[in-house]
């Protein structure tokens, strides 16, 4: 039985509830983030909170009160759920008003809803899928126009990987005007020869914690970054490919709509970047 | 303090609570409806059911076993709170997981949530805003794809309401490649001549309820109909404008951008539309 956070209280999870007047059960109107941990420490903590923030700020979303103390509340729950490995998953929405209503409720008299729980996952760093890589298949991108806004509008994503599933593949590729936006819940990249390509930053996509960190130890590592859009066809022909995220890392892609990516098994670059991200992190992990 | 029903029970507003892992909370997994009541008896009813069934296949989602009987419930509710003039609004989403995944939960093992509540809204019908009509601004349309399944996804039309709100106006309509969708909770439409044009169906538009039986009652009395898309500029030059909604049946538009429509006072067509929605409305309740 995990102990989780609601709104200030530490509780068993079976009592963890939230009104059905919440805008983040009626409206989607809340974002969310997920941090890994690794040895019982956070990874990326300060980037994740740098995230909410912004994402709270682009919907004009109060501040909890909490917020500046985060760090204590995930801490606390690492402790209280002995957690050694695996992810805490926070959400933040506009709060629960008297009424449904497609207004904004007034922030003085609605405060918003704060959740938090630890999801446990031994096994999370030596992953064994990491040496096998995963298959992923294309979808049209369906989602609403701001990604780079983390809300819990998942619904379509959450079909993305039912879809994959359906199709026998592990995950799948959002394609919009013939280019790949991201994964479902990852960014997405490809390798030819010593380059990292992977799509810019802009509304299209989110702005990966993870992603701005390999792209930093890759750029450390001497090897090319070029940030741009690119298509299933030349990913299909590209020399790797493979995804990153909060709780897959650096993960190898071998498969796109049933073609083998390169030898059709992970290669160098997404294994070396696997390694030095999980190094890094470690050492900097809190 | 109003008597809300959620999965089966008929609880006190302040008692209805759901898990945090409800799928509707954290992923936005969940369809809804809202049905207006007038004279205690409720309007649509048949035609808000199908809807719902129908959001409920386009999502794979399980059908709850309170479906044959939410008639019932919905009177329940009317009856409970001595609702004369008002809406019942209905969720439904996948349930509660015992954990977070972008993996749709076992049916057998997760039960769908159902959520039900009312909002009394004395002289919904007598509305002293149909006499002076609304004003509405322009948005882009930045909704997901599948605008034709009722899903909470509400976090933009949200937004849209606000930006119209800080604009000095009363509600958006929503504008893809240079034509018109929707309002941000109500269908468009535009009147030229004895001809009234409004969206044709697709997935970019709710299919809404109201929507059907006005252009029904439209026909009735002799009017023309066109399903076509139009443009913001068609809409400005037009003899009258208004929208349709569950809640606000027939609500005439007379200014759109800060451009008045028409005489920039509710004209004689939306006027005869509402006035043959609510009689019509009533006599079929139920």
């Amino acid at each position: 039985m995990r102990t989780v956070y609601v709104n200030g209280e530490y509780l068993p999870e079976n009592e963890a509830k939230i009104s059905i007047f919440d805008r983040g059960f009626l409206m989607a109107d809340g974002v969310y983030e997920v941090t890994s941990v690794l040895d019982g420490k956070l990874i990326d903590f300060d980037g994740h909170a740098k995230r909410l923030e912004r994402s709270l700020n682009e919907l004009e979303m109060p501040h909890p009160d909490v917020l500046p103390d985060l760090l204590e509340v995930h801490r606390e729950l690492v402790r209280l759920n002995d957690l050694e490995e695996g992810m805490i998953y926070l959400q933040i929405t506009r709060g629960a008003p008297d009424d449904r209503d497609f207004v904004f409720p007034d922030p003085e008299a609605t405060k918003p809803t704060v959740v938090l729980f630890t999801q446990s996952k031994p096994g999370l760093a030596d992953n064994p899928t990491a040496k096998k890589g995963i298959k992923i298949i294309s979808i049209e991108d369906q989602r609403w126009a701001r990604r780079d806004i983390k809300t819990v509008q998942l619904l379509y994503p959450s079909m993305g990987k039912m879809m994959a599933k359906a199709a026998g593949a592990d995950d799948a590729w959002m394609v919009e005007d013939g280019a790949v936006t991201e994964g479902t819940s990852n960014n997405a990249y490809i390798v030819k020869g010593n380059t990292i390509i992977t799509r810019h930053l802009g509304n299209e996509i989110l702005h990966g914690i993870t992603r701005a960190a390999v792209l930093r130890f890759a750029r450390e590592a001497q090897m090319q970054v070029e940030e741009r859009s690119f298509t299933i066809a030349e990913a299909q022909e590209a020399d790797e490919a493979f995804i990153t995220s909060a709780s897959t890392f650096v993960m190898p892609v071998v498969d796109i709509d049933g073609a083998s990516v390169g030898t059709g098994a992970p290669g160098p670059v997404a294994a070396r970047l696997r390694e030095i991200y999980l190094e890094e992190s470690r050492k900097l992990a809190i």
